[in-house]
């Protein structure tokens, strides 16, 4: 009998197999898709059993069944579910690796729970190679069958720096889902980031591919520790096949999506979290294929400051740790809204590794958070506030500079307006709520005594 | 027999009633709640009648019946609908003028439909005041119906300059409700924008809040006609009735909301819509909430420069068209992916009198968009690009002064991004692509040959 199960064999469910496997564990493998079977078969691994039909697939597994669906979301995975359920027994435990709404998940935690059977939403974030290698996972459902599971799970993950496995148990029905909607929501918001910088450097600075190569590889050894550090300096020092050019400048400037950044915009209003720096990423995405291309380029003719790059640095690490912020805003507000208890040290360190979004600032954001430590925002933890400190003129020196050149930075100016807001004791609200009660008789309240105010504006007539 | 019903007599439906009625019409009014009903029986008006049940209110009604919903959003209106439907002929028509989700109108429309009976979704905009002496009307659905119904909403509409209604047909199913969604979006956005502007008046500036007021007048006659600036001028000159002081500064800073503005974002995302004015508007508002209010008051010690006033005009003038342009873009989004025919110029007509966002400058977006003229953003109407020309070094000096003093301006810092983006030639989407292609294998097109495409960025392991 087999230990594990998955069900897809494309890359990424394949890869996972590999990696169970890697790891000493025995699996089973079913697709719809008989060509994928027949890809596992080809390895001829005990440890690695093709199964042709969802009877013999579950037949060869030990009790509790452990079974990972890693197809696409959406109805595939009702399907796949309403297959599996008569074959099913009691106690079996489903988790869904794919990029499944988390209402989808609540939806089908409840399902199942009714027929006996653990379902665990798990957010695998890695791509294929990180599948292969050590993903980070985030699994969400029923805290007594993932400790069937953490053994797989801790076994195949990722580990960060410390060698602790990036998986933990996240919290209840859709949860996982949900923080890996935030974990994509977060990387739309840090990419946006990384090619405002690109457009400052080259624009603004008057950099080379190959040298703003160069200053990203320098920036992942200094300031911004990041994997997207790393493949941004990979990405633009590489070559084109086509042309003689550099790859980078042959790309079209048309960001596309799949829409899980989307789905933490679409909450985010919901829950009324101010995740502008994610919001800005999304609409800048629809700004890239929305804009007609008819104007002039950008011709910086004006002073550069000389300490212009280190500035970018510190502008890019401090948008950075905005990102971070709102995305754990948004977690403690889902938590409070959806009555789920998140572990938020778990999560940070869930990210330090196997993930695009990894960083070394993962490791100070666990720390910011822990001890169950309750923060209204990050920047109300001391290392970030002094972060906040030493590095807001950098950040506030490159807007007044994108400004006076004419380059767009929708989320650099979000990550500044957040900042400039979280702790403003005298934002302009004041006037809105006044406007409001003046057109609509909407009311107010004081900010000198209890109750609820109407002025009478004008004469009634 | 009466001409026009009503149904629910709060301050909205019997401010509409006695609209009508002093239009020459004959109305009949319910409510559920019979203290409404009596309330119109105290008018002793034969054109006024008080119904006290639902039969008695439907045979009240010369055929085909013509009756207004104004009642609150969602469910309410459901039931209202299950006790009119067994009571109504084929033919009659039913308007809902409440905030309702354009979802819902949508269902209800078809549903309705199936009945043989008309359904418009209407919005109406102006509050209490509007509804009694004018309001702005948007109403979708059946056309042939709404030709029924036009000579009394056109009677009871606001008029703009040129003496016409602020009302006409605008397209099918929800459309109505959508309009008025996007309508109350850029209100959002445009009253964010004023709250930014008089927190740079006040806290760089130094201005008081009568001088703030005689500004927001003056800007009234000036760059900025608009109805907001004519209230803000207004809200700032009110004294407080508890205090000596002005009541604006014991307006508590909480922004509230009703949600609509927040509807507009959220089926902006579904479509793709670059609206990051109404984005950040609504954020803004989330942050009104969210901030912890720790911080020190800006106090800026540096120059004032000596035209600030003036470009703070500018600045606002601007960014209020790009709140209009937004809306705009989003419903010709919403047009194709919906499959209706809107008819901007109409739209922005019935904008121009009774409603919040009433300015002069709509006269110059009917204009824009006339002769069913396809614009990918307003401003690439001559008209708007030459004032996008002429005040986009004013929105830039108020950015970086804004910068340097710290105080947010998340919506006027949206409006120089979006102007800065939306004939930008070269944005760094192309980074982007550039990660994603190398981190999850997601291909990307390129800028001078067709087809996908995707880079061997690293040996396979």
């Amino acid at each position: 009998m087999q230990q594990f199960g998955i069900i897809g064999l494309s890359v990424m469910g394949k890869n996972l197999a590999l990696n169970v496997r890697n790891n000493g564990f025995s699996v089973s493998g079913f697709s719809i898709d008989k060509k994928e079977v027949d890809a596992l078969a080809n390895y001829k691994d005990e440890k690695l059993k093709p199964t042709y039909s969802w009877e013999e697939f579950v037949s060869s597994l030990e009790k509790p069944r452990k079974i990972l669906i890693q197809i696409a979301a959406g109805k595939p995975v009702d399907e796949t579910l309403a297959k599996l359920l008569p074959l099913l027994d009691k106690g079996d435990i489903l988790l869904d690796g794919g990029n499944s709404n988390f209402h989808d998940t609540n939806r089908r935690f409840h399902e199942l729970q009714e027929h006996g059977i653990h379902f665990i939403g798990m957010g695998v974030s890695g791509g294929e190679e990180g599948a292969l290698k050590g993903p980070a996972l985030m699994p969400g459902g029923d805290e007594e069958a993932y400790k069937e599971v953490a053994p797989i799970l801790e076994a195949i993950a990722a580990k960060n720096s410390d060698g602790h496995p990036c998986v933990s148990f996240i919290g209840p029905e859709g949860s996982g889902h949900y923080v890996k909607m935030v974990h994509n929501g977060i990387e739309y918001g840090i990419m946006q980031e990384f090619s405002e910088v690109y457009d400052v450097l080259r624009k603004v600075a008057g950099k080379s591919n190959a040298e703003m190569s160069q200053i990203f590889a320098d920036w992942n050894q200094g300031l911004v520790q990041a994997y997207l550090s790393e493949i941004t300096a990979e990405v633009l020092k590489q070559k084109d096949d086509l042309t003689p050019d550099y790859v980078i400048d042959h790309i079209l400037n048309v960001a596309s999506y799949k829409g899980t950044g989307n789905w933490m915009l679409e909450d985010g209003v919901h829950l009324g979290a101010p995740i502008s720096v994610v919001a800005e990423a999304v609409l800048a995405r629809f700004m890239s294929k929305a804009t007609t291309r008819e104007g002039k380029e950008v011709q910086w003719n004006g002073e550069v400051p000389i300490n212009l790059i280190d500035n970018l640095a510190k502008a890019l690490q401090l948008s950075q740790a905005v990102a971070y912020a709102q995305g754990f805003q948004q977690l403690k507000m889902a938590a409070d809204a959806y009555h789920w208890e998140l572990h938020y040290p778990a999560i940070a360190q869930s990210w330090e590794a196997g993930c695009i979004i990894r960083s070394s600032m993962l490791k100070d954001i666990e720390k910011a958070f822990a001890n169950g430590k309750q923060l209204n925002n990050m920047f109300q933890d001391a290392y970030f506030n002094k972060l906040m400190e030493q590095n807001l003129p950098a950040l506030r020196q490159v807007i007044e500079l994108a400004t006076r050149a004419g380059i767009p930075t929708p989320t650099l100016s979000a990550a500044l307006n957040y900042l400039e807001s979280i702790f403003n004791p005298s934002l302009p609200a004041n006037l809105i709520q006044g406007q409001r009660d003046y057109f609509g008789a909407h009311t107010y309240y004081r900010n000198d005594r209890a109750g609820v105010y109407h002025t009478q504006w004008f004469e009634e007539k």
